[in-house]
């Protein structure tokens, strides 16, 4: 899935270069890294990428060598569950009845063999048991920016990997509610890769989202026809948007969690990555040409010039594409402020 | 006086962009304003420039209609007191005897009717005591940046305006010595603003610095033939930097100090142009495309791109030619360390 805009990066993510396109933390972009991830134990051909319509070119040069048949595009964003949903029907025709990992392409993920055997355990549990298999991970503090699954009774997972019943799905919880998750010891994080064979996920849909699933069908019957484009087309511009957290996993019940050892995160936000990434014995994370005097435990990212920052702790400083952020660590979060500010402003060239 | 290089407002001012070459708190560079201020009261021809060879380009955009030969050049910066030599001379073939108003060309002066007043008193006092004058300015807080001038005696000055006899000469105080001086009442900032009759100069040179007085004749004897410029290359190469303010001001006796009530400051960091300049209601001063959220008493000014501050209180952000300067206000003062550091990494571009 790469269809996100994110706000979060700005001013290095913008309208039209959302997160997966950067590369943070790493030399490569996050949808690089993503694909590559998947390519280190699956054939090229089975690697489907779904993305906005309009992000060909950019899409192209991540993954010059991908088949252009494996793009999928959608006419317009409408969440996760249309998207996932498209991206199985096109599947589906040359595979029906396979079992798909669907997953983000702009999180951060490290142990790529913990990850592989996760992965091949989840598919074995969603062949096996026909039902939708989550990946969580163990959380190691009050996150308030992940969703949370509980888990349930264990059950059978080949090669050591755990895996659970899902009790609940829970949102975003306040800082007071993810400790006591944290305490309470049966939360995993959810990182949103799901695993589920094809007819699974559909008869998920008919039971939970009809609405959506009579779209899907009406899709379905288009598909080899003149028609698909349009009909595509306009199936998006009826329905509403709708994760598939909150349309199907929440609410079926043959949903399984197989916990990750993987190292995960889903880069929310700069302070996120200055977590993440590694720091001088000042505590600096620093890219990019930039000299820090008698400072400390700044992120700072610089795509142009020269950046000078003196006396000053805890600050993140992001210059890119004729834009730069200085903002304090712990209001890194709220970027999004910032370009709500320039939509109203109409400062276009810098959203 | 226009041979600064300062670096002080980096990353505005550069090795060869000094601080009078900057437009700061106006639409006009300093040194264009310090033209115009003079030019108010005086015919254009009798105004001179000293500047470093080098910047004739830069001082001809500035102020195109001065006549060239009012442009002097010196070979390199030694300070002020070969500066005023070198100037005195050239005057001197002109108008023997005349009185000289020496102005440094990058300070900030409003109240333009007083300062003229102010320096009709001075020239008048100069013209008739034979001695060297200063203009002194009350101080309004007790600056550790400023040199001050202890006053004796008052004595008799033209349009009411106050004049005394010089009692000593103080360098840049430390706090508690500048509170002290505040408290006394009887020390005015040393403005750099100096008025002397030609000979009372060259009287003071021979008497407080022979060593420069002997070169500044063999320059004399230069003048007006084809070696003039050779040997000014050649006294300029063995003379010591001094300043007028110690060799000459704090050892002579006829020295007076006039007191000018007009606004006056030497724009020495970007903290005292942020308390000059005017704010907004969070008590930000931003120029250029900036937008501010949750952040109050920074000063911005932008002159690429735009900057976000989200956040922070208290800072300073000047991004100019390729660099962005992030400090804290209280270290604005610091700002040279950058430089200094720029210099040992050879990050030239940038200096």
């Amino acid at each position: 899935m790469a269809g996100g805009s994110g706000t979060r990066f700005w001013p290095q993510s913008r309208e039209n270069r959302s997160k997966q396109f950067l590369k943070i933390l790493g030399d490569e972009t996050l949808i690089k890294a993503t694909v590559n991830r998947f390519r280190a134990f699956l054939k090229p051909e089975s690697i489907y990428i779904v993305a906005k319509a309009g992000q060909q070119d950019r899409l192209r040069k991540n993954v010059p060598d991908m088949p252009p048949s494996n793009f999928i595009f959608e006419p317009e964003g409408k969440n996760t569950a249309p998207c996932i949903g498209l991206a199985s029907l096109i599947i589906e025709e040359k595979h029906p009845g396979a079992v798909l990992i669907v997953s983000p392409s702009d999180h951060l993920i490290q142990k790529e063999k913990i990850f592989q055997r996760t992965l091949r355990a989840a598919v074995d549990l969603a062949w096996r048991e026909k039902g939708l298999v989550t990946i969580g991970i163990q959380p190691d503090r009050p996150a308030t920016g992940y969703g949370y699954v509980q888990i349930h009774r264990k059950i059978d997972c080949k090669d050591r990997v755990e895996a659970f019943r899902v009790k609940t799905f829970a949102e975003k919880p306040n800082f007071a509610t993810a400790q006591r998750f944290l305490k309470c010891g049966d939360f995993l994080w959810n990182s949103g890769l799901f695993i589920f064979r094809i007819p699974s996920l559909f008869r998920a849909y008919s039971r939970f989202m009809p609405e959506m699933c009579r779209g899907l069908m009406r899709i379905r019957k288009s598909l080899g026809t003149k028609k698909k484009d349009s009909v595509i087309r306009e199936v998006y511009a009826e329905i509403s948007p709708q994760s598939i957290d909150y349309g199907i996993m929440e609410k079926a019940k043959n949903v399984y969690i197989v916990k990750g050892d993987f190292i995960w995160s889903d880069l929310g936000s700069w302070e996120q990555v200055y977590k993440l990434s590694e720091k001088d014995s000042d505590g600096n994370s620093v890219s990019g040409e930039a000299v820090l005097l008698d400072s400390r435990n700044c992120y700072v990212h610089n795509e142009q010039g020269l950046i000078a920052v003196l006396g000053l702790d805890d600050l993140v400083v992001v210059q890119s594409e004729g834009a730069t952020l200085i903002c304090s660590r712990e209001k890194a979060e709220e970027v999004k402020q910032i370009v709500d500010m320039l939509k109203m402003k109409k400062k276009d060239q810098y959203i």
